[in-house]
């Protein structure tokens, strides 16, 4: 049974409205797993040890619902596309390239270095449809001491020859490969089922995934409703569906108990998707800045929210080019203000208290009780220090966190924590 | 006559749409003005100095057309507000401070250490009503080596009497101090004739400053059309007026060749206050963090560029939260793409090239012949450094730089040049 305790400014979410701070509280951890925060340590806590922050701030660590490693090459670049022409030119043949182990080999290693530094320990990430360099990428984020879900990614239709699985039956005997050879042997990575979206996949692929899914017990992940071309696409290709995201749920990927399922974007879901969502208890990976790059539009938050949906922050990498859920953060609660001004001023704009719980605790909830301090949660902690962050003023806690989601990036992380794991430590 | 060239990856502006680039070309500078880019050295050049940053890539400098200073202790914090709320919550009373040379000490000594940081060069600024605080202001600006212009800002109505001057006359008269004192005494730093916004200036008041404006031919600097409520204000502060930005015209005070005149934001404006700032040759501050943050909107910068009216970026501090032109760019690129979608498809969003220009010469054009290479233009430039952003491939310089401004901040800056002198240089 292992105790230690974290001691400085803490900052964490209970609920949506509202971020608890505790100013030179304790956070406790045992066996990985928060014990509580307090201001003073308890009876039976004075003998462990204490590693004391000081001024720094404490928080959980941030989860990436949703993200690209093998686009992480070409963030911030070749911005000017929508979403399918920037599929066919930039994505498709970067992805391409993974079939090369040496270049794979490179590429992750960037990768994997940098989510290590910054403020994330929880991620869900498609790799390429490639073996090898989804394993490759797995053994990586494995040393990283993140938690990471990874998917070989799925896809034999609509995509170029060097970045197309032969047939529906190569694509899930490939994915049965791979869970059998990567399923289970990592500690911090586990495989999600990862169909890359309806026009890349399909019935006959959807439906062997499905039983993939239901066999090995696996979360999915995919991307709904971003962008009109999109929708209209996939109305073209599934008929019978009644929207985009009942064409996921007529192959049974699209969330319920046994199949815990995270859709990206969600930018154009109308009333029956989102009700659907809500009934499935989907998770919705909000990708601010990726919807705003590909000129996608703004997905309607509040209404997620007003509704009891789950929604978590995601970079996209690379249809957003920062990795950092800081910036995910600011760039959710400003594109909601505009949507607010220009679409629909019932939707209120996310506050910022409201942007940290999605950053946290909303999207941290599809690993379990993560993304909290509260008693119970697996303790994953970001130690932040702001002191080059100058100002004349004394500031409250929460300006201080405030500010540090406006203007910071890994330079703040000092030390980092997942599941009561130090990741890192700058001192 | 002094001479020296520096030698790297060049990329600069000549029009819109395109930026230049030469691959280890030669910037050569004479007397602070650049001389050309060339990819070999002239034979008169041979002796010159040559600074070489190898890989490195040396852009122009940018310009900040809008910003702050006093509101920069306050940056990323309270961004739940809109406009009139925060002014008179927020910034009235964080700039009453400033009364206080104590506080204006600290907070100045960190703004000005972080503005010789940065990417930029030249900055148009709105220090407070103080004179002392302004005067202290433009002395440690001077320091930074950066050319910028400061103004004392005028305001004697509708504000708290903390932060309001007594009347028409005191305003006028500490004006006039102001400039008999500081008007011609830095090399780098010039006063800027600053009324904050309608709203804040008697009738009176615009009278007298547009005497004053006459009297020392000084450019002008004040805030237009950036939210709805504060538009409507202005109608009932000035009926007479036709529309927000008559009401500084009937002063004097809206451009024209003897009164350069930067209007910051324009969210809002109309094709009658679109063709006045045109005809009377007006810059346009586009600070897009800001107009989101505040959730006043988008502004049309392609309707500005389409019909010929000069544009420049503009951080806003601490409307804006970051003093980062790089990010200035890519918010603009990004909220037009949502212009694009979400209000009016007929406005095409910005390009990164045309974001670049007006970071660059755009903005650069109110300090004259600023923010190219283009021979005869004063020559600002700063020297990028995108190691740490790595990359499995090998990429354009285009590439580079589009990614570095979607990344980058302060870091990647490793030597500025400001008119011909070095202002700073990690080497």
């Amino acid at each position: 049974m292992k105790r230690f305790a974290l001691k400085g400014q803490i900052c964490y979410s209970s609920d949506l409205g509202e971020i608890k701070v505790m100013e030179q509280g304790y956070l406790l951890c045992k066996d990985g797993v928060s014990a509580g925060v307090c201001q003073e340590l308890p009876e039976s806590w004075r003998e462990v040890e204490v590693r004391d922050y000081g001024n720094r701030i404490i928080i959980p660590g941030f989860t990436d619902l949703h993200m690209h490693a093998p686009q992480y090459s070409f963030r911030g670049m070749e911005m000017n596309l929508e979403l399918l022409e920037w599929l066919n030119t930039q994505t498709f043949p970067e992805e391409a390239r993974y079939a090369d182990l040496d270049y794979a080999e490179r590429a992750y290693t960037i990768f994997a270095e940098d989510m290590k530094r910054g403020a994330t320990t929880r991620a869900c990430i498609f790799a390429t449809l490639h073996l090898p360099a989804t394993k490759l990428l797995m053994e990586k984020l494995e040393r990283t001491g993140l938690k990471t879900m990874v998917g070989k990614v799925n896809m034999d239709r609509n995509s170029p020859d060097i970045l197309r699985e032969q047939d529906a039956n190569r694509s899930a005997e490939d994915t049965v490969i791979w869970l059998e050879e990567n399923g289970d042997c990592y500690q911090n990575v586990k495989p999600i089922l990862s169909p890359r979206f309806i026009p890349s996949c399909t019935d006959e692929l959807m439906t062997r995934l499905k039983q993939i899914q239901a066999e090995y017990h696996l979360p999915v992940q995919s991307h709904l409703s971003e962008n009109r071309s999109e929708i209209n696409w996939v109305q073209e290709l599934c008929p019978e569906s009644e929207f985009y995201g009942d064409a996921y749920d007529r192959f049974g990927l699209f969330g319920g108990e046994d199949c815990p399922t995270i859709m990206a974007h969600c930018v154009h879901s109308a009333a029956a998707e989102q009700n659907r969502m809500k009934e499935r208890g989907v998770w919705i990976a909000h990708c601010p800045e990726s919807n705003m790059n590909l000129s996608s539009g703004i997905a309607p938050v509040r209404d997620f929210l007003n509704k009891g949906i789950r929604v978590g922050l995601g970079s996209d990498i690379a249809g957003g080019s920062s990795a950092s859920i800081f910036q995910a953060m600011t760039d959710a609660i400003q594109v909601s203000k505009l949507r607010w001004r220009l679409v629909d001023e019932r939707l209120k704009p996310l506050t910022f208290e409201e942007a940290f719980y999605l950053a946290t605790k909303g999207g941290g909830s599809f690993f379990g009780k993560v993304g909290s301090f509260e008693p119970g949660y697996e303790l994953d902690a970001v130690v932040l220090d702001d002191t080059e962050l100058k100002c004349p003023n004394s500031l409250t806690v929460i300006q201080r966190l405030e500010r540090i989601c406006y203007l910071s990036d890994e330079r703040q992380v000092v030390a980092k924590y997942v599941a009561g794991k130090e990741v890192f430590s700058l001192n």
